[in-house]
């Protein structure tokens, strides 16, 4: 879940972050040779994608253990009739048949610094296209706001600007008593704060045509629209607000992009890449490691199997892990359990009229602190008749979505979406929704490893080395969870581990 | 040449500004039913291309004169053998033929509230993108900052945003006294400006995530970039500082589009729709109201031809205009002689390699303050091994580059890149260039009213009524020059006069 139940650890993890750029580079393995290794990969998410896909390339026999009909775990996009495999509430996507018509149920953005995941798409001829997540001429709705009324991001970016402009222009004088500011720098940095508000010479606001005309501008004289005094504004709360800033956090800033036609077309390039390697509805219920290989057990069309491999990769999240019958060592699982999950929910519907272009609204985020917190806008399609909507995507907070039945959820995201467009009950059709924690063969979304005390880093390092024969991956063992740029690094790194492993055995 | 030249009259120009959203509603034209009614239409730029079509499609009977090879006037796309037909300097474009092997020379960016220019997208099948003008991972070069070494936006933004809030936090103080905040307010306002900035909660900036991780982040232990001093950052000239802040920036803000394999694009799809009516390489010579008739003269293949017509629209740039034999009235001549032409330049290299992207540039713009200002990245062909970089883009100021020879000219653009991106020389070839105010039936960019006195505003009202039978479109004779929406909507605004006039004759 893109953004949302992101654990960085050892700093505040409130605020999507920007690991630094490095080289796109793939694990250099030493090629096999002709000889014989075999590697089970447990779990068809992209962790295990990746191990799978860089082992067959180097000459490993690779074989992948899929519990679910499909691969890619929570990336995870549905079409027409796709199966979305929630406990106790499936469902079988109703959207038109047509290549917009898609909903990325789970990882729905790739920062442009994400190297390693544009690295696969290019090798795996995935098309990008850019991925708007912040428009300015999306709303924000907050009942206390403008008497419930949704307000464009801009006007309240616009003015909010102007008063911090204000505050800054008054700080500065202070600022300057404490500094060493040349004249030649404090000009300039008046210059810059009267610019960042549009304010005067004077450093007064009063309103600004960046919020748009209130009517000319093109042929006509323009007029301005009225400034909004910040205490309206203030009536929003803070989560509102700090939305209309959204170009300075991090991870989730521009430049973001997506692939044409639904995220799992990753997935789909590593399957095309895999044939007959993938063994579907097979559900893993045993891990031994008998020092001179492991020993898988898995169930498959009610009957029992068992395969042998020199290794294991696993990206079997670790809460069901520890439930499945296995002679890891104790610290080792000790350390899986110590590792929880988020929980995230979204829904989506498929929109009879893209409505919300008539509001100048192509592509971005609508804000409201109702449950179903962000109505998300689709660029792609833009030329079509319809679209599909992100109707609600909460993580974290109350889930009070997932305690309603699917026709309570349906009314729920029905009635809050028709507080910010007048005609969404209207145009709203098929709709569909995805409790995480409630996924079969997942139960649960991103890891949380929460605050990293001593004890949790001497878990980590445990877990991130093998375990005898067991590699265990995925963005469960990373630093930054719910990205697939992490699990794909875990992979890597594990890869890492068993190529020195095996040029050692080469050597001796 | 979008945003650059942009004249916004009683209002300051130098900001881009959002004119409000209004219907994409287009002229209810009376339909003619047979009546005969001829129309010439001087000039195939895109005013002229909407009068053409939308008459065309109520029933008369037109024909456009264009005097160069192509029609769209400053909506200009090069692809491989495409000429720039420059006085003095034609070239011919030598990129690889590929799609996304263009350069468009002028207009290169459409902001989403520009409707009727979405309108005509949509009804003629011109596919649209996102563009990409802002973006934090692309560069500042500045020869007294950081030592003359690029720095990234993101690093500039951040830094400078951190103590902004600083400067807000304890202007705040000063500013709770003037204005009666209640405690939640004021809390709240605390809260947006520490997010803003990413303070402590004390109001204290010492470096933020937002900028990047130096190491670490995915899998290992992330480390902060060290804060950078606000008097380092103010080193640089303001208008670079202004450039890290163009979120802010009005009309080149998100979300803006083009259309896919360039903007003429939207020309073509004019075309299409005027088959047999639009005259090349025809050159007016003169314009006669003969009071029931319009007489044109005009120039091809050496001979005069002439040409009767009920009504003329021209957007032949005025002061071109003002030196065409014509028996137009002398304050309406004079009104054209006040409007000033703005120059413009700008040029575009292929690039060998897309070696940007190594640098997590994706789209965008990297600021200088060299003369080639600014450098452009393609989004599109992400996939592919080459791009086509905008080199340079300066509008106003010294307009160096047009008083150099084109070896000049491409040198100094490698010179200048070079500074920017070591790689710069070994990868750039095929260079052009293109100085708006030397091109041929052109010689000017987009129109400069200036700041408007009542005389000009007395000269714009005349203007935009018609003469006698003629009506005088383009940008030229809007309040936003420079931006394809005001040309449209100024060939809006003549149509509906001359349906009045064509509705009151069959009246009476």
């Amino acid at each position: 879940m893109a953004g949302g139940t992101a654990t960085v650890m050892g700093v505040g993890g409130a605020l999507g972050l920007i690991p630094s750029a490095s080289a796109a580079t793939v694990p250099n393995l030493m090629s096999l040779n002709g000889t014989q290794r075999k590697v089970v990969v447990l779990g068809g998410g992209i962790s295990g994608l990746t191990t799978a896909y860089e082992l067959t390339r180097a000459g490993y026999d690779v074989t992948v253990l899929e519990a679910s009909h499909r691969c890619g775990g929570r990336v995870m996009t549905v079409r027409n009739g796709d199966l979305i495999d929630e406990i106790g509430n499936p469902q079988v996507c109703k959207f038109d048949a047509e290549p917009h018509m898609y909903f990325n149920c789970g990882a729905a953005r790739i920062p442009s610094q994400h190297k390693h995941v544009l690295h696969y798409c290019r090798e795996l001829g995935v098309e990008l296209e850019i991925f708007i997540n912040e428009n300015k001429h999306a709303l924000v709705h907050d009942p206390d706001l403008n008497g419930g009324k949704p307000m464009r991001n801009l006007d309240i970016s616009t003015n909010l600007k102007g008063f911090m402009g204000e505050l800054m222009h008054k700080g500065f004088t202070e600022a300057e008593l404490d500094m060493p500011f040349t004249d030649e720098e404090a000009e300039k940095m008046l210059q810059v704060i009267n610019a960042f508000g549009d304010l005067s010479s004077e450093g007064k606001y009063s309103g600004s045509f960046r919020a748009g005309y209130l009517s000319g501008g093109y042929l006509d004289h323009s007029v301005q629209k009225e400034m909004i005094d910040v205490r309206d504004l203030l009536k929003a709360n803070f989560f509102m607000l700090r939305q209309t800033f959204l170009e300075n956090e991090g991870e989730t800033a521009p430049m973001l992009m997506q692939p044409v036609g639904g995220m799992d077309n990753i997935i789909k390039g590593f399957v095309r890449k895999l044939p007959g390697k993938i063994h579907y509805h097979a559900m893993v219920a045993g891990v031994h490691d008998h020092g001179d290989r492991v020993e898988i057990a898995y169930d498959q069309n009610g009957q029992r199997h068992k395969i042998e491999a020199d290794y294991v990769f696993n990206c079997i999240p670790s809460h069901l892990m520890v439930g499945i019958d296995n002679n890891l060592p104790d610290d080792y699982i000790n350390a899986m359990k110590g590792i929880r999950r988020g929980e995230a929910y979204k829904g989506a519907f498929q929109m009879k009229r893209r409505f919300w272009e008539d509001q100048d609204i192509y592509g971005g985020i609508t804000w409201t602190n109702q449950d179903i917190r962000q109505i998300w806008y689709p660029f792609h399609g833009l030329m079509k008749p319809k679209g599909v909507v992100l109707a609600a995507y909460d993580y974290g907070g109350g889930m009070g979505f997932t305690r309603m039945t699917q026709e309570q959820r349906i009314e729920a995201m029905l009635a809050s979406g028709e507080k910010v467009h007048p005609e969404y009950r209207d145009m709203a059709e098929h709709g569909i929704t995805i409790a995480w924690h409630r996924m079969n063969h997942m139960l649960g979304c991103s890891a949380r490893w929460g605050q990293m005390t001593p004890e949790k880093e001497l878990n980590y390092e445990l877990l991130r080395k093998p375990a005898g024969r067991h590699y265990f991956i995925g963005d469960q063992v990373t630093r930054h969870a719910a990205w697939m740029q992490s699990a794909i690094l875990s992979a890597h790194y594990a890869m890492e581990q068993l190529d020195q492993r095996v040029r050692a055995e080469a050597r001796a």
